[in-house]
């Protein structure tokens, strides 16, 4: 299976898909720059006027309501509708899932007009998606949330099978699902979660694999997390003792650096 | 005094308070990094849909008008009452008041509707809010108004008895008031001010320590103003010579790793 | 004509022109940044209830339609008519031109009711523009226009004659025209294609130098051109090898450090 997941990290690059966010402007930056740093092409285009246009060219598209309003709620619907019709790939990034009436509105009508490939998010966004009982504290995963995170395997597959798409579960250990096997991911570090755009940059290379293999968004969502996973370690060796601005640039340099050797030495993952 | 200060860098990483930002897309992804590096939980939510409904949940909110629009106005004044009404203390930073009708019309408009903890500017921005005649360029304060900063601690002291709320005018030297006691802070370097958002994380790391000290408002306004002040010295020392670039990435890492005795041992102030 | 180039990096450092930007949300702050770096004074402004107020007291207005909008659009013409009124140069970056019916009614809008200083883009949007074939792929230049640049000095020359402004073309080699004499710029490195916003990076250093030197627009173009051009060489001999992340520092910092010394040993310029 290794070797399905560092291939991907060279048909990215031979590919170099389009890869379409309409996305918050906390992390827009970062995202744009790491779609970059792993092969991807990234475009961000979210006026209603030309949302379904560019969708409908891309070779996926990542919705990510970070910083939702009534102007590009619509347009997410639009673009998720316009890459269904074409088979483009759809990865949705719930931040913040449970934290407002707006968002957890947006995130339900969106699960409920488009179809998706990938959703994912912190343990706490998930189970609010799944309905179940979750403590969301802005758009970081609550300490009670993250306690139950052993469960975090069956949450994924459940909400995989009602979905009929991969669930990701990001965390200290990265849960993946399609409904049927789970995988975890054990790559990572703790500063990831010092820094801003981590998780929304995950969604980002996942949306890029998506791009490039578009009938392998499981493989596509793993081989996603095991990168970011490395890059965090591969920063927190060369920069974590400087702090979080050098661990920053460290994280892009990484991603943009990584191959199927690096990959496949590094890569610490399991079936459940 | 400076054993209160620094306890406040503890108890920011102890209570992690969410931090609810409305704030510009220049420099928002600053405020969000600096917010997790001084030890707080950043949020930004502007939409009217949310906007009151998040700042109800947060430990402190920074309205920052560097980006105001039609639609962010107006959950800006949203935001700011729900905290009122909740206890919430209220940081508000006026980019460019003074350059055009609309921020000066939005300044007085929040100032008149939200009760405010602190009001942070620079002299330009905070003269035009004191009603004293300003030559605000853009959003950098002119060198007029910087040549008469010996005017900034009455200014400051004047406008806090006004607004019953903490008074910040950032500079080469910092001015703190309560309306009574005037602080001069005399940390920082030059080079903070060839940075965009050097001022929006002074407004973001004041918000954090309101959020863990909510009646400490004077405290946490010293002490955020220090922390940036080390941090631009710390930054200069290790990549002033390197260029602007280096700066930004050093500046974050001396915030992420700021801590009671680093913070002790640089801190200059003074009352004046 | 060197020496002219050279003294527009003194010049912009003594006149510290306001820059006023509407420009898109991805790489924003990087504009704002390498505006400080060079020595001018960005503002963002993008409401239409100041933005043309804003351009009516700046040194140069950049129009860059990476994220444009409903809002942001009449927001970009008043600034455009503003600025024209005063005699403000007007820098457009018609970022995506090409990818979406918006953009290209946007882009056609602007240049017809806006009196244009410098036009500049890559090569598949400059075609677009100039009614020739193109084959945009999103925000970046298509392989197929790319081969098709050497066209590209003929192509800037007629459509500087049409428009009656300066047009520049970004590539590998990048081609200046004001609609006689035609300039190419052999600075640059491959890397600057794998970071975002270096395009739109060059739009703000034209718009600082406009903004020091009115009367200079070709100049500006140049200068402007050849410092990201050197930047991008500095920068990866610095940090090429170590990725992504270290390049966009050495890169803010190679900006920051120009200096007419520095330009002069390195430019590499000739007339087509």
């Amino acid at each position: 299976m290794s070797d399905t997941y560092a291939a991907l990290l060279n048909k990215v690059r031979e590919k170099r898909p389009l890869v379409h966010h309409i996305t918050n402007y906390v992390t827009v930056n970062d995202c744009a720059n790491i779609t970059l740093a792993i092969g991807a092409s990234p475009v961000m285009a979210d006026a209603i006027g030309e949302a379904a246009d560019i969708a409908a060219i891309s070779g996926a598209v990542v919705l990510n309501m970070g910083t939702l309003n009534e102007n590009t709620i619509p347009s997410m619907i639009a673009a998720g509708k316009s890459a269904n019709e074409k088979g483009v790939p759809v990865v949705f990034d719930p931040v913040g899932a449970g934290a407002s009436v707006l968002r957890n509105d947006t995130a339900a009508r969106l699960i409920n007009d488009v179809k998706l490939s990938v959703l994912r998010g912190n343990i706490s966004e998930i189970r609010f998606i799944a309905g179940l009982s979750s403590q969301t504290k802005g758009v970081d995963a609550s300490d009670g949330d993250i306690a139950d995170a052993d469960s975090a395997g069956q949450t994924a597959k459940m909400l995989a099978q009602k979905l009929k798409c991969i669930v990701v579960v990001s965390g200290a250990v990265d849960t993946i699902s399609d409904g049927n096997k789970i995988v975890l991911v054990e790559n990572g570090h703790p500063m990831l979660g010092n820094q801003t755009g981590t998780g929304c940059m995950c969604s980002s290379l996942i949306g890029s694999f998506c791009g490039a293999a578009r009938d392998e968004a499981f493989a596509a969502a793993v081989t996603a997390m095991i990168c970011m996973g490395i890059a965090g370690e591969l920063a927190f060796e060369k920069a974590g003792q400087l702090g979080s601005g050098s661990f920053r640039a460290a994280l892009h340099d990484a991603v943009s650096r990584m191959d199927a050797a690096m990959f496949t030495k590094q890569a610490k993952y399991h079936e459940a």
